[in-house]
């Protein structure tokens, strides 16, 4: 009835009302709602019910677009001009986030190896998820936060920060996406893609890759709809200047054979060294290629950074800048505790969902934000799909500081894998699924 | 992700996304959400998001019985032995609301005096429907709340008690009224069903008549949405053991000649004395003769007791048991302010909207519940559609206490009337549109 008897320019429920009833938001609704809720004059139970409203009635492109630019609006726009940072071209890479990604830890340092500016703003983990800061924070000494200057100096001096994002950018995302996660109303396409992009357009990066994950142990469970996001990402990159590419890759397994902080951190060493598992090496390469190619470095090949010890060079460096030891030893669990493999036979299915649960129970992962993580826990796996196990034979490695999770870690794994008989082979898709850009 | 770590019995979020995801609650779901949400373990963005997630999903009719009683359970359910009030049967009314709806006035006091006890508990207004208790209170002296044992006594001794709803009737109802006011989740009718028929079943009333309105004054614009939301309620009223009918009725025009407190009061007064404008006259007997019916009294002709006086007294006995006077004068507004017709003609519409918030802008109603209300405010109608008039003479009388508020309300009702040439014949549709029950 407000509209009839105030006289305010907008109103929280004529808004919500409009994409209630499957309307399209004007920029000035949009332009007015993120900027008040940010304030506080647009209450968490009004951006709630829009934010299911959107989740069942969608927004059109230029909405999510408009909604992008006003999540921006609401915090600092960084810049990293180019003569500041060595004349060396920007390039971010983002993962909507699987288990045992540590792709971040090795790839950052890869591609400032290769010439370019790597400006990583990263989070912690929640849920069964693990986080990029959670992993680095293992390593003795290294500090997740730095100042303005600070990130200009390392970008320009060593080529890459991984460091945790300013409050001040995309503060309206910040405050949206804690209420999304009571709401649910996190699964709406363009709440994500707006969250996502708000943030890596805010932090003033020339070029992203996006690696949407797909499968079990990801937020998008089937291909339609990553790709929809990828595509929607993608778009929004543009919009906003941003040379944007995604690649979909699986999720249906584990990357690598860690999950949890310093053995993520260990397996991403191994890799930098030259060595580690073929699938993180793979998509490594694969998202450093496509980071050079969208920064205009085509001519590079980021396989030659890794044999000849200058990726592991800058990682040293960058490690070193944030007051970390790269030599000090990573800490360890106190207890570990073996699985064996059930029976012979070819391990056919490994479900990164139920690993990424074990993880999180032996103390890797957090249920709330302000709750703290083991940086010695989680899972190590002793084969990988496609691989012959015996009976008997370690499947699984558990640790944690506090063994009485063992048994609820040891649950989530019950039915984490298959094993078929001998003869078989896995019908496993690929590793890089798709390239939307 | 909260299913995997945590072990509580239920979870908002799980709630949410069952019904986000068009599935149905089950009975322990909505026991739960509905319970926790009144103890405020269930945050307000979180209902808003799930009350949302109702509107554009909808419900099935088990899921909202089980709200519905959800909703009485989280307060008293009353009860009215027939004993108690001298072998009376219960008969209640409710109206969806509407613009010049005073029915409730003539009518309480006229189906007691058929012999029927009608424990009518009401509300105020908001917006730019009016509300019972508001015009009541322009009697002098009279007051709103009354105790339980003097409800009973009343009931028993008048046979007629208007008074406030006890703060221990559904206040999970309470709670989430307001909520969807400010969220845009007030249209949704598993929600309005729900909140209506919780509160009139747990006031304990055997017998229920719906009065249903439809049209640009009412809150269903459209007959198929009345009559959906009129067929939920009334199986509602079926399920917990009350019989309901209900009725769909005009609101494209405002009920009577009147709109605000004292006003209405006046014209009440006709209809109890025996006159009073036809449509208000018909729509009380249609509504007494369905109440009665209800109640098992199908005998009685409710229009006698407006001739023989006998509602009068019953009229009288009730404001006076409440401290009212029944002889005091009604107040009057300061100022007042003619708006003439603007032409010759038939008066082929008079929108029931405008008048509303015409009256509504004069301070017959309130934008916010805080606000206070005048008793001499509103509107007077010296025409209603089917009538001749002629352009000059008056057609509405503008009352107010604050004359600054003349200009707002006459630009309300600029658009509010059509003329049609001297010949023409409205197309109205009839007062009572169907019988739902």
């Amino acid at each position: 009835m407000s509209e009839a008897f105030e006289s305010r320019a907008f109103d929280a429920v004529d808004v919500i009302r409009t994409k209630r009833d499957g309307g399209q938001l004007s920029d000035p609704q949009i332009d007015w709602v993120v900027a008040a809720y940010t304030r506080g004059e647009v209450a968490d139970e009004q951006m709630s019910a829009l934010a299911m409203a959107i989740l069942l009635n969608g927004m059109t492109h230029p909405e999510i677009s408009r909604w992008t630019e006003a999540m921006i609006a609401s915090g600092i726009r960084m810049q990293i001009p180019r003569d500041a940072v060595g004349g060396r071209p920007t390039a971010d890479k983002h993962s909507t986030g699987g288990v045992g990604d540590k792709i971040t830890l090795p790839l950052s340092p890869l591609v400032a190896a290769c010439g370019a500016a790597v400006p990583q703003l990263s989070g912690r983990g929640l849920g069964h998820t693990g986080g990029t800061l959670d992993k680095l924070e293992s390593i003795p000494g290294w500090r997740a936060t730095v100042t303005g200057d600070e990130f200009m100096a390392q970008l320009r001096d060593v080529g890459a920060v991984i460091c945790a994002a300013s409050d001040d950018l995309a503060p309206a995302d910040k405050k949206l996406y804690g209420l999304r996660d009571v709401t649910g109303t996190v699964e709406a396409i363009p709440l994500i893609a707006s969250s996502i992009m708000s943030k890596k357009i805010a932090e003033g990066t020339g070029a992203l890759v996006l690696d949407v994950k797909v499968g079990s142990g990801a937020f998008m469970k089937d291909v339609d709809r990553a790709r929809e996001l990828a595509q929607t990402m993608v778009a929004l990159g543009g919009d906003h200047g941003v040379r944007t590419v995604a690649l979909l890759t699986d999720m249906e397994t584990p990357l690598g054979l860690t999950a949890g902080n310093a053995l993520e951190v260990r397996e991403s060493l191994e890799v930098l060294e030259g060595g580690g598992p073929d699938d993180v090496v793979e998509l490594t390469l694969a998202l450093a290629r496509e980071m050079l190619t969208a920064a205009g470095m085509e001519g590079v090949d980021p396989a030659d950074k890794l044999k000849d010890g200058s990726a592991m060079d800058v990682w040293r460096r960058m490690i070193a800048a944030q007051e970390g030891d790269p030599d000090a030893p990573l800490p360890e669990a106190r207890e570990t505790h073996v699985l064996p493999a059930p029976a012979d036979g070819v391990l056919v299915r490994l479900d990164a969902y139920a690993v990424g649960v074990a993880a999180w129970r032996l103390g890797a992962g957090r249920a709330r934000k302000e709750d703290p993580v083991q940086a010695g826990a989680g899972v190590v796996m002793h084969a990988k799909p496609g691989a012959t196990v015996r009976g008997g034979e370690p499947l699984f490695t558990l640790h944690t500081d506090t063994p009485e999770r063992f048994d609820r870690a040891a649950a989530a794994l019950a039915e984490a894998v298959t094993i078929a008989p001998g003869d078989s082979r896995p019908d496993l898709r690929p590793l890089v699924i798709e390239r939307v850009g």
